[in-house]
């Protein structure tokens, strides 16, 4: 075995998402403020990808204020080299019109792309608190027992359609066995060109479960059905680390951050994505896996680059 | 090897579905009359299972009309003692409202219940007939790109609530595999009971694809996931035969029909559901198995019997 | 569905093995007049593959006799183009150096190579008669608790060696997982060439089992590692019917034969093994497959032709 | 997701084994002080478990010197309570009377038993090194061209039949998916016992790669047909490491040392297996995994003791 060239992962954080509310804790990035540091310490400890949601200052509720956006955006550029990916899911019941929007204003080099759709359910969690800092929290949650995550076909081929002249690249989310059908059959009718940037949700309720099993099997399906493509995966709570870490194993890439996990161990709250970021990066090294640099990811990734985003 | 008795294995057939329109097959039952008559060809066939949809009789356009629902199921039940199965996914677009009113009216042994819910897309079809019969059909088809199946986990929970005072077992169709774990948390929450009733619906686009490997792999999931059900297998199109011999093969039971499938081979289309059983049923002797008769299949499901339903 | 061609399989028969023992069933073919007119069966009933085997016309022992072979081998050629396969397993025990005999001196289209060393163990079947024909039959099962099939890399090695001046094809025998790994490490070390021929073997005892679940593992494992191949399956006792109709359902083709099981149904001898390659292809014209003719499978495997046997 | 109890995972370490040669590390533990010193490396680190192979002390080729288990297993207890697994693989070659003396004298609390034969490879590593220590490692490592790992059925149950009276748990090694079988019919006729504990390995030459696929299918396959056991994971080479993090985080238990791994990681030979331990061990606190204490170990395992231990 001799001393070579160690493998190169990309580590992205999802900072805040629309899935956890701020009773849940205190950590959890809400103002522009709060975004754009728990950015940087993404980047500080090493991670090369940023995904974004943004959310109401006040309330925390999850929304799709462009011009927080674009606050967050120019100054997460202005101190760093970090790829922001820009979410087009946006806060739950958002209609398709406003969750592109993000795209066309900031022209991001990355954006999600949410490859089908299904039942997306945290009222199982409303539960857990008795209190609640912010009205809105607990029926917000209540109402997702009737809820669907909405992304048809007719979805994805706008949003294909949006990204293209912008060249940005989207990162398409699978929930799903099936969802990795519905890409294969949008790259057969020519609305998207391979390598295509696969990202394995694990453990909503409403898709696939976090389980290893099904990792292996969902990155197994891809290889026959689509061939040619890079992928990530990212797991809701405490599958958070187990998952990230077999993906990091299986040669792919892994996303943490907030958005899917509260927690840097059991009963441990995290103080920030950061802290997640480097816990994931000393579990790589250990494991002879180097994170990549922002430009290493955009160099494995294709991404059009920095210089070409409007903000 | 001694001589034994054969497996019995319940041969399902979905006569008319919400799929396919006039201008596919002139075989495609639409009137109550050609309802009972391909519900009678299943039943002389050696099927024990007929699931049931019904449609406008000039236009063939799906619908929830209860008095067709009535007819059809009085005459079958004159007539003979297969077991009905009602759909509660109705006409694509139709509300949760509609979709469940078969089962207070007709009090059926046993109703569809989907799992969960996704894209359920027939948009690629559209293209391949240029003259319709009909004006609604290519439009019908066309809207699709844009169309979710919505099964949330309240639309679930309701159908289950409505089914339990009438001792109406759902059939639950599982179109992906996060769908078993939907079903496991419902069992969790004691919203239902197990054994349940799986039926996997493969090949929709939207949902997993019709291939071997993911029917083991639903199996082995639920396995794992529900631990004690019977299942059977439906597939689209030119997989209905494989399929439904694979899952024969695997100790599962199987459903035919021209909701799934309008051809009997490649070219030749099938001038009946009955005709599809009668082949299911020569491969499936081939291989020492023997269709279940009516009554065996309500052992096998523990339904009410027919001398509970209303109608 | 347009009608289309139907895709070939190719059917083979093993006549005889050395497995099954003349008490187990009298329709196992013995003497040279025996296995001609169960070969001469096979390829009436549409059979394209015998795989032989040869025996002590007196007592049905499974031995190595080139003089049999030649005279079996002859004489079918003279009456029919079937291909012939011969076995390089021999019998239980015998020496490697015999078991490559009947490749040089037939020189056929086709001979089995076994992918590396298992336990092939019959005696837990050994209790299932209380008389037997001969005195060996007994003796022979008990001895397998403590036997070991050897198919060394070395053996391997030679055995292709000993194949290629005579372009005689190996047909790889997989007995379990990691001999797709054996074989992937001698396609690498250059001593065989893609595309390869590979025969799954399930359900002897000390080899994979034979469900559909490790069926589909060794399909998916072989397009992995070797990527390049033809397969097919037989499989033990009551399995047979099972895992090949299995098989052509998946894509490869399938082995039957009094070899891998006596019986036609539960509790019915099979009295050639043409009536099981009648079977089979009765399930297979059901499903759309037709059966490969003699000159069809040369064509699909690459053989040379049977101008060029030795025989 | 509240503070809990960590769980707590079992730690083994092979210290020789009889796979490498003293040319390829200068830290392999050839002599009784050399074996003693890195099996109390691995209690000093937290490894629960020594898996235990002898070699002569001038020429490190391995061997069954019974005397020298003895001084090792002897001086090991004087100085610490680690459990002793001792291999009845023994050397390659090795007569199976030779492999089991060493449960008999010294009736350890664990001993390997493998459960089938296979090829068992080394050859392709011969040409890594030019000049080598000792005269036999070229030869050794070249002869396993030719080599099969004998262990019938009867070697199996003789193993049994020696290990009970000295109530020896026997740890199964498992190197491909029938063996796994092959253990299922020792359990249905009575020989063993279950809960068993099973042992992967994998990455041999002859057997299962080392791969996720692989290991999820070894633990889903032994789920069906074992039902109730333990399992631990080791692998060969640089596999070492990404297969035992994956088996933890599945909720199994992990095997490292210098019998299966030389390096700690890419160009950085081991100091001892110890090095090794503590490295498995820095990644398993990080995924929220305790090493289990000797005594846990002896208890998850169900083990004797080592008051009945004769040495």
């Amino acid at each position: 075995m001799g001393k070579g060239k160690a493998r190169k992962a990309i580590i992205t954080a999802a900072v805040t998402g629309s899935i956890h509310t701020p009773t849940m804790s205190p950590y959890l990035p809400v103002t522009p403020e709060q975004l754009i540091a728990d950015i940087l310490s993404v980047h500080e400890a090493g991670g090369a990808v940023a995904h974004l949601h943004v959310r109401d200052p006040q309330t925390g509720l999850p929304n799709a204020d462009q011009d927080i956006y674009r606050e967050v955006a120019s100054e997460v550029k202005r101190r760093c080299d970090i790829v922001l990916c820009t979410t087009t899911g946006g806060k739950l019941g958002e209609s398709v019109e406003n969750r592109s929007q993000v795209v066309a204003n900031l022209q991001p080099e990355l954006a999600s792309l949410n490859a089908g759709s299904l039942n997306f359910a945290l009222f199982h969690v409303a539960g857990q608190h008795q209190e609640w800092r912010h009205d809105w929290e607990k029926a917000y949650l209540e109402a997702t027992e009737d809820y669907i995550f909405p992304n048809t076909f007719y979805t994805m081929r706008r949003f294909l359609e949006i990204m293209r002249p912008f060249e940005t690249k989207p990162e398409f989310e699978i929930y799903d066995v099936g969802m990795i059908n519905n890409l294969a059959h949008l790259i057969q009718a020519g609305h998207v060109k391979t390598p295509v940037y696969l990202q394995f949700v694990m453990g909503i309720l409403g898709g696939i479960p976090a389980t290893v099993d099904n990792l292996v099997y969902l990155v197994q399906t891809a290889q026959r059905q689509i061939g040619d493509f890079q992928w990530s995966v990212c797991a809701a709570g405490r599958f958070q680390f187990p998952m990230t870490t077999h993906a990091l194993l299986m040669g792919g890439n892994a996303r943490v951050g907030l958005e899917d996990n509260l927690y840097l161990e059991r009963g441990v709250l995290a103080k920030s994505s950061g802290e997640q970021v480097a816990k994931l990066i000393r579990i790589a090294r250990e494991l002879g896996i180097e994170p990549a640099t922002p430009d290493e990811a955009r160099e494995i990734l294709g991404l059009k680059g920095l210089d070409k985003v409007n903000y």
